[in-house]
């Protein structure tokens, strides 16, 4: 079977980790990235060696990035036609998704990946690869083309909880999010200071985490704010179990699951800073980690069956290597989810141990 | 019966309010304050025609209090000894009040109310107008003279409690709170930026609630977390109920319960700066409300037994109020907690209703 | 002479400042403010006793208004065509008062005072009250109908540019500007974070200080950048003198200057922080001081004949007693620019010492 | 000619950055790193595969550092006493570089490089590669022993001045700095929040690029105020040249200049947020860059003398050649300081143009 051909589509904080990670692949080529725009971003793009495409079929779109220095090779539909991809990763601001999958990816027949910005219906498919790979490929099998890499904050809590209900027996979790409020890159005109703002109770997470884990856990809700602070969602974790533990069992069923990394306060990370320095200093590009990390000597366990657990959740990063996974999975060219978690987490050289 | 005459030690965040508001009670004389330093605030106090003690029986303090141009009248120990004062209001940092307590309250025999940052066991007797003017006062009477106004955060949770216990069966409640990280006069030095910090899980302030609602619910825990703001915390609750009920329900019980005040997302109050606007809006001194805005659209029942409440806590201010009653409760010039709490919130101008 | 009849349009942060401090003169009457929402804002104002007008002649925006609860008593152009108004503050976001010139002011002939976000060749007069009274009122005799209140930072520079130019002789002068980012209430949205962005340079307040002070300085540059807080922006003069003077001299002459307050980092006023808790402990409604403060100990002249200052700039509410004194201007009803100067100090309890 | 034997003392944000540039250099060993405590910091260090010493001769903290898990390979001293080091690069805070130099450094007779920190006269030459190499060349060579790295905002102005006085005749400069308030990994505790805090005036940034510039530029002041961000510095200059130049000259003498890159708003560089987000973007560990970005549609030239500069300064890395640089300097392993430069930009991987 020969490489599977990528297109990124939306060359923002995801859609540029993505590329960077497909491009890190062996089983896939990634043809080049689509945009509508010419600013540095782009630019970056392109002094990178990707090939840079416009994501939308319009002249006037391909002549202004054109006039402002960028080689466009064409546009995203050329290469549909041509059948030139085999899946393309979109990573549109959201709600662009939806309509990019009616214009183009059903016209044309082509697989697609969505972020978390798109709706479960969008795709038909959310997924967390060590969730739900088997439901992924059994669907693509089926014929089905579309798979959403759920949020950030839905893949961290997906992980998070696969430790807790493939382990224990949970009857119920709450879990309470403080967002980080906007991206570092967009931090100057669309912040938020000095405040905290709620979102709707209950937030759409908890929803979101159901569509991957469906009744693994049978009594779920989730409230959310967001705080004046730009890179880390904050996760507080209230789970029941309807067995008694211990600490210890819970802090080891969180040290065998994938992309879960233990921290602790008493190592002097008391607090999101000390995770994000400890990310840049991991030395991956851009600080990335991949893994969300989780308070080990915040482990509280109420009365032997209820447990609270800290977590940070890495917002621009934590949802690559799903991408990777789900092209594998929905691709079929990796039939086996722990073999593609493992290659994923090599090539992208994702840290287990973070110190 | 005379006026209860009253000096308040330590003239900073809170300090500075309580003497306000001790100024304003006809059945009170404000005797002066007490401060260690000639900084602008004292200034300010002086200017304000406060008579200025110092704190502590040290020459040296005294002398360099007047050297910055501050007319020291005198130590507090110094009015301790003459007798001057029936009550002495410690707002002197956290644990200066234990010492205090020790070095001079003990020893000339003086009544004493202390704040959040001590520990209950200082005072044996913590205080909120609502929930316990009745222990205050039995206590009082059998000799017993201090008592502590509980922190911000406890107040506002207790007040919310009562509200709940009093008219609905509650078994359990989980407090999630989004602190301030500092004051905004020390946002120069003490600040935390761009980070989300947790605190030791579960945190103090389900056990403090419990110094004042004792058993009126019996399953308890909070846990808390600073964020990057400067003014204001975020409470979220989690109530559980062991009857049925209906949002109706809940919002009555919180318009009818003293010092709450509902909010509306719907009228745009969307966070905290909203708040802190009205607030300043409101016209009172310093943008002081003294009272808990709750939203009253954020209000939300889960399968009838389970409440979600989001509050806001105005940290500087709503203890004000309470130390003016504990004041009463202490000296016992007044045995009614409802005609205590009127006569404060009519001297303050304690809004009900915001907006 | 009757009272001035007042309306204030838009009743945002600068319009129910100014509709409070229109209300506190004799010689004035607030007929009223208009708005174009009912949101808590527009709440408030009527809970205030406020008559509340629709500031667009739209009937659906009059029924919506309703339908939030407001008693809408008519619209701006009801009162405008009945004759009810002398002058109207035109308070609305920063062009829409041009907007409002041409459709409605031009029209039926009303006197109308605009706010710094209107360019100064919309009112043909810029205005600030130490500096130019006397040619607004010369110009308002001449029958002219209209006067610009400039921005909050254009209005500090002046007042500190008069107290320099009135007493030395001023050749140069460079302004750097840190600027707060958004207002308390726009927090939610429109904030910045973590971040320092510039503005074009040089920014448009030199040229704005020009229209005020015309050639009284007459190289004049300046540069704004903005920074991640909310409130006060933050002035750097760097003023280069025709003649030697020393500190005292520079001291001296911002003590003699009406609306500006000295401050001392040996106070403890070691930041923009501060100097907002001092405001706040002023006292007056809001924590408005409507004083420019600059920092005594950071005056520094170098080598004789350039002078370093830093202030902070009130941005909410320096301009307030500016709207005040331009009414009077206007209406010709004060022809001593003292004594309408000292008239608002008073109503307004505008402090000259700060602590 | 062996390998130069270094040891970097202190691994906070400049230390461990300091070690990775040595570790990357052929002609220099890196011993090891030396500290005083084992939090996640030296973890990771260890981690890495450096060798960890303690700084301080002290049985206790060597076996607190054990009991914390991190393999002491012995102390600082110990190296000293058997002549294994050829430079300590001390990245201690501030104050203990002068310290050390007296207990260890003189004793020793070791040589060592110093960061901003501490004074010039720790040192006795101060030091930024592209301006006075030679002169560090001309010290070592008669035998001095010590260089001070210059502290990042004093690196940067170096370059940009370098830029200018190599080019041009320049007869003045004011520099204004708007501060980061702390290091992203020390916001918990010692943060600025929602304030501006001026520095003494004039700043010590002036004098301290004098020691390194000399007499360039004869005229030179500057004032810093520290804002409410946590990365990057933003510089502006104001500069007066005895020539006359257009935008042109001065974009291509900062177009020429090493370790300086331009950028631009237009591009979509509208302040530090996207700096910094370009800087992760460029794909080196922690997102540093070492180059100083300034905009190129910023420069402004102001009736043809007097030219006003914006560069953003990335405080916690453009140092970092420098100390490598310096390194190559005192030791005398390289006597040309374009070769030295070109070797260590190439090493590092510094980029030129951005993007």
């Amino acid at each position: 079977m020969g490489k599977v051909k990528v297109l990124v589509n939306g060359y923002g904080v995801i859609g540029k980790r993505v590329a960077d990670a497909v491009a890190l692949q062996d089983d896939m080529e990634l043809v080049g990235i689509a945009d509508v725009v010419g600013d540095w971003r782009v630019k970056m793009a392109q002094r990178k060696g990707y090939t840079v495409y416009c994501s939308v079929s319009d002249p006037k779109r391909v002549e202004d990035m054109k006039k402002a220095g960028i080689d466009v090779h064409g546009t995203l539909e050329d290469l549909l036609k041509n059948g030139a991809l085999d899946v393309v990763v979109d990573c549109a601001p959201g709600g662009f998704g939806a309509k990019n999958k009616e214009a183009l990816y059903d016209k044309y027949g082509v697989k697609a990946i969505f972020e978390g910005g798109e709706k479960h219906e969008v795709a038909g498919l959310s997924f967390v690869c060590q969730c739900n790979y088997d439901e992924a490929l059994e669907k693509a099998e089926a014929g089905h083309r579309y798979a959403r890499v759920v949020s950030c904050n839905t893949t961290a809590a997906c992980r998070i909880f696969h430790a807790l209900y493939t382990n224990f027996k949970v009857s119920k979790a709450r879990m309470f999010l403080v967002r980080r409020a906007t991206d570092p890159v967009k931090t100057d005109t669309r912040g938020i200071m000095n405040t905290v703002v709620p979102s709707t109770f209950p937030s759409h997470h908890a929803p979101d985490v159901k569509t991957v884990i469906h009744d693994a856990i049978p009594d779920l809700y989730s409230v959310a704010v967001k705080a004046a602070h730009t890179m880390y969602h904050f996760h507080l974790y209230d789970i029941h179990l309807e067995q008694a533990v211990t600490r210890e069992d819970i802090i080891e069923a969180l040290n065998k699951e994938p992309r879960l990394s233990l921290v602790r306060m008493s190592d002097g990370v008391i607090g999101l800073g000390a995770v994000i320095e400890i990310s840049r200093d991991v030395g991956l590009p851009r600080g990335d980690i991949y893994t969300i990390p989780v308070w080990e000597d915040l482990v509280t366990v109420i009365e032997g069956k209820e447990v609270l657990l800290a977590a940070a959740c890495p917002n621009e990063n934590d949802v690559i290597p799903e991408n990777v996974d789900a092209i594998r999975a929905l691709t079929l060219i990796e039939k086996d989810w722990k073999r593609s978690l493992e290659k994923t987490d090599k090539t992208l050289r994702i840290p287990k141990v973070l110190y």
